[in-house]
């Protein structure tokens, strides 16, 4: 059905004139973020004209979802006046997301070129780094004060909220400090003669503007708010809000985030129109990286090499165990990391984890050490060399579960991003496989 | 800080008949979801006590919060009469999750007690599957008919409104027929005399009942409402509505889901306090299939035994291509994957996708094989064994490439689910970097 929409939306633009009518019907009716997509896949032709007789209202909304590279494209082929139009009708933090990824000419003629008052919300924004409370909050805020009575407020909500998307209404002293929210529904069933102080939830989490995005999403699920009031340190200053919708797109974000630091790939990747070589050289590096850690591990078997060399068999086996034991470290650090994600601090259970990991490393290598040892014998009918690797299989894989445990929370004791871990708990589980099947074999099979 | 407040807290539960007071203040200054985390970590004993001295409203709110080994073991302990305040208060959706998740006594003992409006509900809602929109969604809704006026409906929402949290309303026709929905700032800003069908937005996205609840929050997150009318599919009648902070447990869910399932590990696994066994068991059969694909790809090895006979050093090699070709999967596979998991149709993309994998497969592959020439030159001396074992690595990452975005599309496009590629997608690099290298060597080294 898109796929149809597109191709009489191309089908109009070729017209002109006459389909004009035709697409700001289609315009009217099609969600942004679905039109985001359509302009996407036009051509750069097609997407201006397209883009141009879009209504500022709806031009806006449309700018707001595109991807970044489509937003620069779009702004120039905007004359200075529709450009105003459009950015008055943006949210300021939608605003100032696209603003700092302009280019600095870009960014110059916009900031010229709108309202006084927008491009003052603009920079005070820019000020905050991009992944923190400051960062993505808006300074669009609908707030009441104290001692209004609900009917006072009600007029007050009326007059500040026409522009303004909103789900609460904030609570302000006289000196702009944040007291706490009311949502509209609490405003019209009250008495109309009640005062806010009487009728305000101040049960409110609040974070302040520095907090890094990803606490202030796991704040508002946990806290179950629509929108996060972000409040300064010191004075207690209402700044603005975060919304849920942010909150939506930041905890999309750090996932995606999360799942490619793990795979050495840049969280750019989730567009699909990354080109060929921007993934090359994103991925090379970690890619060299693991080389140097498979080389260094392969250092053990070299350092063996002379057990392969009378026992040759054995080479078979190097994998089996350096791999199972790679599921087992898999498993914990899939368990572990979650836990972090979830929950940032972490405090007295670290102990707890490493424990239980590393026993269910332990009971599930007595487990698949039995299914090793059956295996080699069937293959090799030599029960002295099936011992050895079923040994070497439950040792690793016991370690295996510790190393996948202590090494992201170790990573995050240190202050570093445990996300890292999986190439160094690779490699050594890896290390400990080779080391475990080749020593035990020295040890017991050569003499 | 927490910690500091659960000892005061055991100290006046020991205390009994003067700590009381106390206590009460401290339950009604504690957000539910902190009062949850208190319950959770207090002793059996302690934990009827704190539950018990709730007000219903709290102690819903806070039953709601805690996990569902938690629950029983609460609702257990409250006599029938405060069980049946504390369901009144809880919203339905939960009422009904908690219910599903109870021993069969319990339930019984629950839908015994509680009001038949409420009863009635909850075996509405059991009806729907529980990972669709009608078995995650809310009956509660504050809904008001078309051709009300903005004041009638401002009357209407009052009534209705009293003990349901809500963000906007939804309009119906005379025959509870979805029609779109008006904010409460709408509501407030329009001329009283106004129709509602001239106020309301048509243009909201609604859902069936039986759409997965993953596709639910896609939706939600993409078009950025507040929440989904879920509408019957043929009557359009409006049957309850998914709120955002369901949408947010959903995500944290389907996020917790998708990780583990790539490494084999049981979804509870993310709740801290799994016991061992749980582990265990849930773990080993994934290990235990894993050990078997790696018996399989270890039989290349076995195949080729001669050759390592006559080259001994190669056996060091052997994991360093297949742990190459591994990592050059996985981050193709984490790229499709997450592409798949943000756009669950991915429709004509997907030849595009497998041919930028593959080139990058190849472009890295080319860089780093040079690399590994020049180490394994380093180490052995030996030009022809550094040009077969970069040739291995360049042709195994350009494959691993394709195979790490193939895999995960030829699962979805199947129908099954793509997360479960990993094992698969390791299995192959591991075959193919075994049988390159050792099938080259055979041709080039051995003559």
């Amino acid at each position: 059905m898109e796929e149809l929409k597109l191709e009489i939306i191309r089908k109009l633009i070729d017209e002109g004139g006459e389909g004009v009518a035709e697409l700001l019907r289609i315009v009217e009716d099609t969600h942004p973020a679905d039109l985001a997509d359509i302009v996407e896949q036009l051509s750069e032709g097609e997407r201006t004209v397209f883009f141009g007789l879009m209504p500022a209202e709806i031009a806006s909304q449309t700018l707001a979802e595109v991807r970044e590279e489509s937003q620069e494209e779009l702004i120039r082929a905007l004359d200075d006046q529709t450009l105003q139009e459009v950015f008055e009708e943006l949210p300021d933090d939608d605003a100032t997301d696209i603003v700092q990824e302009l280019s600095e000419q870009e960014a110059d003629r916009v900031l010229s070129v709108i309202d006084t008052e927008d491009r003052r919300e603009i920079q005070t924004l820019m000020r905050y780094p991009e992944e923190t409370a400051g960062g993505v909050m808006t300074t669009e805020i609908v707030s009441v004060e104290l001692h209004m009575t609900a009917a006072e407020a009600i007029r007050e909500v009326r007059r500040q909220g026409q522009e303004i998307e909103f789900f609460g209404v904030y609570v302000v002293d006289s000196k702009n400090r944040f007291q706490g929210m009311v949502t509209m529904r609490d405003l019209i069933l009250a008495d109309p003669e009640l005062e806010i102080v009487e009728v305000m939830d101040t049960d409110v989490v609040t974070v302040p503007p520095d907090m890094d995005q990803e606490e202030v999403a796991r704040l508002l699920a946990r806290y179950n708010q629509v929108s996060m009031p972000v409040v300064e340190r010191e004075r207690g200053r209402l700044l603005g809000r975060v919304t849920v919708d942010d909150v939506m797109d930041i905890m999309e974000q750090e996932v995606t985030e999360d799942l490619f630091r793990m795979s050495g790939v840049d969280e750019e990747e989730s567009v699909e129109t990354v080109g060929i070589l921007h993934s090359v050289r994103s991925r090379l590096p970690w890619l060299c990286l693991n080389l140097m850690l498979l080389f260094v591990s392969a250092q053990i078997i070299r350092l063996y090499i002379y057990v392969i060399d009378s026992e040759v068999i054995l080479a078979m086996f190097l994998p089996v165990v350096a791999g199972i034991g790679g599921n087992t470290s898999t498993q914990s650090l899939a368990v572990t990391l979650r836990r972090l994600m979830l929950d940032g601090s972490f405090r007295g259970r670290k102990r707890r984890v490493l424990v239980h990991e590393t026993v269910v490393g332990l009971m599930n290598g007595m487990a698949v050490s039995v299914l090793v040892f059956g295996l080699v014998f069937v293959i090799q009918g030599d029960t002295k060399m099936g011992l050895i690797v079923a040994l070497a299989s439950w040792i690793s894989m016991t370690l295996a579960g510790f190393i996948g445990a202590f090494i992201p929370l170790g990573l995050r004791t240190m202050g570093f991003d445990p996300t890292v871990s999986s190439s160094v708990v690779q490699n050594f589980t890896d290390i400990l496989g080779f080391f475990l099947l080749l020593g035990l074999s020295a040890l017991l099979l050569l003499n």
